[in-house]
């Protein structure tokens, strides 16, 4: 891989909070910016909001092309005019999480003490509580008293547990998607395995590649290679690839040759393009420290007691990253404070990638649980042209 | 880490053949040398031989300490005198396998054009079967006709059933363990990951480190970190670790902090002082592209047609890397062509490492197989003293 250039510089839709942000940390930001796109039109009353909560490598482009890669939105099967988060119906928000590179405040933005450097691997150590944090400081900016719902996968799904925890009044529906209210050993060990192989860069120098106009570009690409292998099952790995050679005229040493390993590098290396490594280790450390049951005394039910927010978990079959176990100890521990919470494990061989994809169980269980709580809510139905 | 020195260079017993081994990928090797180990006494008819296949990080120094690290032989729970495989009673052989690292010929031993040079990555691509023709040179200078038994997990497996296959007249019993008939898509997206680690490593040097005398610790401490995670069940991981904080005083963004990564970080360096890089390329390239139904005709059966062999597979109920259904399709396929084989699924939690361990039911299992066909064969029972 050639050496890259940092990553291009483009203008986002930003709100920046002066009085900045405390975190779990102990320690402040002196300043805040949040990036984020919204979608659809808010109503009179400001019922009628959805927040899309992104994950690891995700963002706030949910719906429309990405500025930097030029691809569609990342849910743009789930979130549009007609689709399951209907855009004509909901003012839909997203945005880029607290320690992202997409124009959130984070290791790339300006450092608060040399304000000429960016932070780098001297921003501090972010939880999920602080991404939500930030979040809920945007929705009090746009006029929002209550979430009409909370919607993410994977890490977006922690913060949709968050927010239900920490802002339970400012959600009415919760809808954690394959995810889980800690982080499992493997998964930490997986997330270690992508640290260490950028610490091992010489692009790397030590977190402070942006002196040299550097970015440690192969060992992000690795990073993301052994994460992208967790996304999938191994029946959709064989399916998309099976065994089959690139090339199979000979045998090298050296060459790659399984069609799996060009995907794997092809992933790789389009990701560098348009990630951060200093937000990847900030980000993937919110992660593994994510436990919101130690944050209410180790017994995950405390997060919800007393909660009337109604909530629909998802869960995939063959998602072995955040299996159905993960997704069944959060609805039991619902269970136990007489929360309102339903549970769908839908059938996919997609691994735990499914959620991002075209899954017309998937997508029917979000249409249906949306439609039933706008009744509830006594939203007025979608009006047709 | 600090920089490493090249791997200390110790002496192995060591056979050396003057005539080579043509291998297939159509190159040949000037001369060969197997390093290799013995326990026990050949009997006078040569019929109480036991061949041990080690896997990917394995030597040769299967039962007694090894002399780099220190530590007690890899399988001394398994075979030693009075265990399963008894040296009381059988002549157990060890090899490095072809391209390994141990006195075998491999990518660190001299170049066949170059002497005063190692091959380094230059060193013809290798097969499992290629290193089964090395051991089968072994066992004829040895004086052996037919190998009592070949025994194997993990690759050591793959070589197992590569030796029912293209010597069936050589093995009596064939016992492959914890293994497949073939790489699946996702074992070969992590040995990728591996390989991408070492690439990435500026001690790589484009595989000429030993012309540095460095040696690309980093990238193969990550290459072992990914092995190391797929060889553990999720129970196994979450038991040993948990989310135990090494040191809960403080957050920071550089430092690890769980014990299952500093577990890991203490892995894959310890590794890399006894494992030459080039030679796990080598290797690993070796069991991806290992396919025994792709050898005869796609169909794996005809690997087995008239095996007079008797077969006993063994799989982990926890092994995700090697899981049952890949033990279960060689079951088939030698039924297939009516084998004499039996198969146990041993229920454990220790995934993939399971092989490794001390447990009761597997270790049963060896030892009534051995002496069941040991009675077949007509050998006399073990000598008590």
């Amino acid at each position: 891989m050639d050496q890259l250039e940092p990553l291009a510089e483009i203008a986002h839709q930003t709100v920046v909070f002066p009085d900045g942000l405390a975190l779990d940390c102990g320690r402040s930001l002196r300043s805040l910016a949040v990036a984020y796109r919204t979608y659809g039109t808010l109503d009179a009353v400001g019922g009628n909001a959805i927040l899309i909560c992104h994950a690891l490598t995700g963002d706030q482009y949910v719906a429309e092309t990405h500025p930097l890669t030029g691809r569609g939105g990342w849910w743009s099967s789930l979130v549009g005019p007609g689709l399951p988060v209907d855009t004509d119906r909901f003012f839909v928000i997203c945005a880029n999480v607290l320690g992202g590179c997409m124009g959130s405040t984070g290791p790339g933005t300006p450092h608060d003490e040399r304000p000429g450097e960016p932070w780098g691997h001297e921003f501090p150590p972010i939880t999920i509580r602080d991404m939500v944090r930030a979040q809920k400081k945007l929705v009090d900016h746009l006029g929002i008293r209550q979430l009409f719902a909370v919607i993410g996968g994977s890490m977006g799904g922690m913060q949709v547990l968050e927010w239900a925890a920490t802002y339970p009044e400012a959600v009415f529906a919760a809808i954690p998607i394959a995810t889980a209210a800690h982080h499992s050993a493997q998964n930490i060990a997986f997330n270690e395995v992508g640290r260490q192989a950028i610490f091992a860069d010489p692009d790397w120098h030590g977190g402070e590649y942006w002196r040299e106009r550097a970015t440690p570009a192969r060992g992000l690409a690795v990073a993301r290679m052994v994460a992208h292998i967790t996304y999938l099952s191994e029946q959709a790995l064989t399916r998309k690839f099976g065994r089959r050679l690139r090339d199979a005229t000979s045998l090298t040493l050296l060459d790659d040759r399984f069609e799996v390993e060009s995907y794997l590098q092809y992933q790789g290396s389009t990701f560098v393009r348009r990630f951060d490594a200093n937000s990847y280790l900030s980000i993937t450390r919110a992660m593994d420290f994510f436990d919101l049951a130690a944050e209410h005394g180790g017994e995950l039910s405390r997060a919800f007691e007393g909660a009337r927010t109604r909530f629909c978990l998802v869960s995939f079959s063959s998602d072995w990253l955040f299996p159905t176990p993960a997704s069944r100890a959060v609805v039991n521990a619902l269970i136990r404070v007489a929360a309102n919470v339903s549970f769908v494990e839908i059938a996919s061989d997609k691994g735990h990638d499914a959620f991002l994809l075209d899954e017309p169980d998937f997508h029917r269980t979000i249409a249906g649980f949306i439609a039933g709580c706008a009744e509830h809510r006594g939203l007025k139905p979608r009006e047709r042209a």
